[in-house]
């Protein structure tokens, strides 16, 4: 039955029909790439990890005002939500200094910003998801300005909404990408996942990663990361 | 005399101290480097023709009201310009896809863009010149705000009056790369040069590229298209 659903399947979650158009299944995988897919592994346990991780801040941030496509949680490793058109833009947002801007600008890893750095990337995997500007949006008909503008400053309210909930958990939020959609209205939503792979989180007192870093740069205790960040955040089980 | 006068070199030009400090005097070479110092070679007569080819161009974007660095030429490799401290931000205008974006957003040689592209880039030959935003250029200080505002409306006034001037010349304006400088009062001037070191230029009618790229490209006939740029502009000497 998975196959003849089966809508898309990315590289941490499969995409499924359900009888509403309106709403999708997703499926989190434990699988892991990192460096555009030049590394490829396996995190035990990350699917549901991040299935339960990314729906609590979802709905977290959906009760703070940000519009976003969850709908609900549906079982460890799968949540449906809004069926969206997701822009091929790439939105980061930097606190401190870690990743590819440490190398590219010439950074201390972990120095901060004054005020937080947004960054956009063309969303292609063929181009290995270069570094893009709003003139590059344009011009590639990636997004509208309204839409540009809209991602920009919902980045920034999710920035602000996610340092809080984390500090409070002892933990720094280093940066973080996100993805959005338009729903069939034409409503921008925050879309895809928010999660230990799409966010850098450092323990605020030891400095220690408990993100996707520890894959990436074979760190050990992967498994555990994720685990650490759900037990944070109070390790709910949804169903 | 020029050895105790230096105040520094660059690929192209050296830049020397005169009497008055508010003035230095620029010497253009025929050294010519490409991706990052990797290439190098040298281009006769190019010396001599950026000096006049620039001068020429910086005196008529000055009566179109370009606040720029030029006041005078000196003999034919050298000129006179105002003492500025260079901001460490290229600006690049693009009016059709050639160069570094080709690649980068897997784009087709020679395609319009509906509206003028405008790139900043960090100038960091260690780092390589990466591409940067305007957050960027604020965390690290490169730019002030009004700066970043000044250099873009000027880069966008300059790409008018410069595609008017080629047009008329039977040139298409490709893209360009601009430097600004900051005077002793604190005023932001169009500096460097304008040339086909820093414009792609290609014959309106056959396409034939006029500028750089026949040395990054081993095009052949480079001195030829540095010559008929500056015939096409009227060839006048100036001393």
């Amino acid at each position: 039955m998975d196959r003849e659903q089966l809508l898309y399947e990315g590289k941490a979650k499969k995409i499924f029909r359900t009888d509403d158009p309106e709403v999708v299944r997703v499926k989190y995988k434990d699988d892991a790439t990192a460096f555009n897919g030049e590394k490829k592994g396996s995190i035990s346990g990350k699917g549901e990890l991040n299935n339960r991780i990314s729906a609590f801040i979802f709905e977290y941030l959906g009760k703070q005002g940000i519009p976003h496509h969850f709908v609900r949680f549906l079982s460890p490793k799968e949540q449906l939500v809004k069926h969206v058109t997701i822009l091929p833009v790439e939105v980061v947002v930097r606190n401190r200094a870690a990743g590819s801007i440490v190398k590219r600008l010439g950074l201390q890893e972990g120095q901060s910003f004054p005020r937080p750095v947004v960054e956009f990337y063309y969303k292609n995997d063929d181009l290995g998801d270069p570094l893009i500007n709003e003139d590059h949006v344009a011009f590639l008909d990636l997004a509208s300005q309204e839409q540009i503008r809209g991602m920009r400053q919902m980045a920034l309210k999710v920035n602000r909404l996610l340092t809080a909930l984390m500090i409070e958990k002892g933990v720094d939020l280093i940066d973080f990408k996100l993805e959005f959609g338009v729903d069939q209205e034409g409503k921008l939503l925050l879309a895809d996942e928010i999660s230990p792979d799409t966010c850098r989180f450092w323990d605020h007192q030891t400095g220690q990663k408990l993100d996707k870093d520890r894959f990436r740069r074979d760190l050990g205790e992967v498994e555990h990361a994720y685990q650490e960040i759900w037990n944070r955040l109070g390790g709910e089980k949804h169903v």
